[in-house]
C-alpha cells in the first residue's frame, strides 16, 4: 500500500488486559479474513486472548500470512465450530447458511461485527463502555454495532449524562477503509496511477473515482437514506436505550485509508455547560478530549474515540458541536468485538445460557 | 499537476452573454494573480468582457502565462486604476494600502472577492442569482461573497421562498483550492512522494497531510469557530436579507482538488412538501437538481450549483436535508464576481455615483 496502509496501523501492538489468560484457555474462532477479519486475528493474539487456540475460518478454505506468520484458513461450517467457546464474525457470514446460529448450538458464544442481528431485540447489541450490562441477557449472539454508531454512541452517551438529549445531527467522513479491501486497494491503484501513468483495473467498488472525490454508497431507502444513515440512527438509538432519540445523519465517504469522522451537533433538553459536556467526555472510558482537531490520520491506529473543537451552537438555546475521530476498524469494528468477549470472561458469561 | 488540475478546470470556456459587448468597451483592471486571479482573467475573456482592455495587477510585477499567452503584470498602486471603469479584486489587496477605496475614488466600480468589505453595510454583498437588487445602492465597491456562503445561500434562497427558514445546520467537505496555489501545489506534491518516494518539501499551508487527510483552518474566535465558520454565518444571512437566520456550520477540509461540498440540514417554520421545495430549488437560476450524489469531481469546472439527495428529515416536524456541490472557483469566487460585473451592466449600474 502506498498510502498509509492498515497493515502497519494493525501491527501496532496492544497491552494484553487482565482478562487475557483466562479467554486464552478457551477455543477461539475467526470467520472472515477481510481487513476486520486480520485485524481480529492480530487483536486476539497481541491481546493474549487466543495463542495457542485460534482457529481461522473463511468460505473458502485457504493459506493467510498474518504479520508474517502462516495461517491455515478452513472452510467455515456448521460443524466446524464444535468443540469452540468463542466464535467472531468478521463480517456478514453469520447469517449465511445460519452460521452464527450453529455455532450457538455447538455451546460457543458468538460475537457478530455483521449487520444481521444488530437490530434484534433477542440480540445485545453492545459498546462495553456504554451498555455492557446488557451482556447479562445473552443467549449466545452477541452484536458488535455498526462503525459509525459505535464513534457516536461513544459520544452521545457521556453527554447524555448530563443533560437528557433533545436532537442529534451527524455528518460523517467516512475512511475507504471501511468499504473493504477492494475499496482500500483502488485507493491505492488510482493513487499510482495518477502519479506514474500506471493502468487502473476497470472495476471498482466506486461508482467514480475516489481520489480526490466523495462518495455516497448505494442503495438509498424509501426515505432517501443511505445503508449507513440507516444503520448509524437505528443502531445508536439501541446503544444508548433510547429509542425514540431524535437522530438525523449525512454519512460521505472521504478519500482517507483509515479512521472515520463525524460533525456531530447536539440539542440538550437544558443547558448544559460546556465546562460540563467537555468533563463529561473527559472521564468517559475510551475517550480522548483535545483542544485540536483530531485528525484520522492521527486517530488511526489508537484505541480511543478522539474528540476536538468542543464548542457552543448559538443556533439554539442548548446547543453544542464536536468533531470525533475514531480508528474504524479498530473501536469501530475488531476491537470492540474484543473488548466484548474481555467484558464476557471478567463477568463469567462465556457460556451459552441452556 | 497529477490531480485533476485546476489549469484543466478553468480551462473551459463558457458562452458570452449579451452583455459583452458592452463590457468590453470599457477598461477593466484584475488585482492578484492567484488561482481565482487566474480564474479571473480567463472568464474575462471567454465571456467577450475584456478583450482588449484588461489590465493585470499584483503586488509585484512580474510576467504571466494564462492559457499559453504572456500577459504583463504591472505592480499595483492607487494611481495605476486611473482611467479604470472596473476593477476586479482576487483576493486579500483591496484593503492593503487602502487600494480598493483609491480605485472607487478614481471613478472605477471595485468588485472584491476579498473578504474585507463583505459586512461593510454600505457596500452590497452580492449574489446575482439572489439579491442583484441590493446592487442599486452601490457607492462604488461591491462585494462576492465568501464560497461557502455563496453555495449555501443559493439552496437556501429558493427554500425560504417555499417557507420561513427556522434553523440551518451545515457540514462542509471543501477542497484544497480554496486555499489557493499553495495548498494545491502540497497535494500535488504529497501524492507524487506517496507513489515516487520524491521529496516532500518541509513547509506546508497544512498543519499535517493533507494527502489522506482531513484538516480544520485555524484561527478560532471567542466561540470556537473557524474564520469559515464566522464567514458562513454572518455572510448568508446578509445575502438572505435575514440577519438574524439561526445557521451553525462546521468547516472541513477534504483531499479533494476542487469543488466544495455541503450537507445542509434544514428546519422550516412550517410543512414544506419534498416536491414542492424540489420545485422551488430546479426553477432557481444556476441551480440543477439531481437524483444522484453530485460529486465534486464531476462539479468541478461547472457554472452551477449541483444539488442531490433532497430527502425529509424526520428528527424535525418540518426538516430537510440535501447535498449541493460547487465549484469554489467559479460560482464560489471568479464567476460571481463576473456576473456581478454583467448584472452592472445590464442595470446601468457601471459608475460610481457622484
Amino acid at each position: 500500500m502506498l498510502l498509509p496502509s492498515t497493515e502497519a496501523v494493525n501491527a501496532q501492538t496492544l497491552p494484553a488486559t487482565s482478562t487475557s489468560s483466562v479467554l486464552s484457555a478457551h477455543r477461539v474462532a475467526v470467520v472472515g479474513v477481510g481487513v476486520v477479519g486480520q485485524l481480529l486475528i492480530r487483536l486476539l493474539r497481541d491481546r493474549g486472548l487466543a495463542r495457542e487456540s485460534l482457529r481461522v475460518l473463511a468460505r473458502q478454505a485457504r493459506g493467510l500470512s498474518v504479520d508474517g506468520e502462516y495461517i491455515e484458513v478452513e472452510e467455515v461450517s456448521p460443524e466446524g465450530f464444535e468443540g469452540c467457546t468463542l466464535v467472531f464474525f468478521a463480517g456478514g457470514e453469520a447469517k449465511e447458511g445460519h452460521l452464527g446460529p450453529a455455532a450457538v448450538e455447538r455451546g460457543a458464544v458468538v460475537i457478530d461485527n455483521g449487520d444481521a442481528f444488530r437490530l434484534d431485540p433477542s440480540v445485545p447489541l453492545v459498546v462495553p463502555e456504554i451498555n455492557a450490562d446488557s451482556l447479562a441477557e445473552h443467549r449466545g449472539l452477541i452484536a458488535s454495532p455498526n462503525c459509525s454508531a459505535i464513534q457516536l454512541a461513544m459520544v452521545l452517551a457521556p453527554l447524555a449524562r448530563c443533560a437528557p438529549l433533545r436532537r442529534v445531527v451527524v455528518c460523517t467522513y467516512q475512511a475507504v477503509s471501511g468499504k473493504g479491501r477492494a475499496a482500500l486497494e483502488r485507493l491505492d491503484a488510482e493513487t499510482r496511477a495518477v502519479t506514474t501513468g500506471a493502468p487502473l483495473p476497470s472495476d471498482s467498488p466506486f461508482a467514480e473515482p475516489i481520489l480526490g472525490n466523495l462518495a455516497c454508497d448505494w442503495p438509498y431507502d424509501d426515505g432517501g437514506h443511505t445503508r449507513e444513515e440507516v444503520k448509524v440512527i437505528a443502531e445508536t438509538r439501541r446503544i444508548l436505550g433510547q429509542p425514540t432519540l431524535r437522530i438525523t445523519a449525512t454519512t460521505v465517504r472521504v478519500p482517507v485509508v483509515n479512521a472515520h469522522s463525524q460533525a456531530v451537533n447536539v440539542e440538550f433538553e437544558r443547558s448544559v455547560s460546556l465546562a460540563e459536556a467537555r468533563e463529561a467526555l473527559r472521564v468517559s472510558p475510551s475517550v480522548v478530549v483535545t483542544d485540536d482537531f483530531p485528525t484520522p490520520q492521527r486517530a488511526s491506529g489508537t484505541d480511543t474515540v478522539s474528540v476536538g473543537r468542543v464548542r457552543p451552537d448559538k443556533s439554539v438555546p442548548d446547543g453544542l458541536w464536536l468533531w470525533s475521530v475514531c480508528d474504524n476498524l479498530r473501536k469501530g469494528a475488531a476491537l470492540n468485538a474484543v473488548q466484548i468477549a474481555e467484558e464476557l470472561v471478567a463477568r463469567g458469561l462465556l457460556a451459552v445460557p441452556r
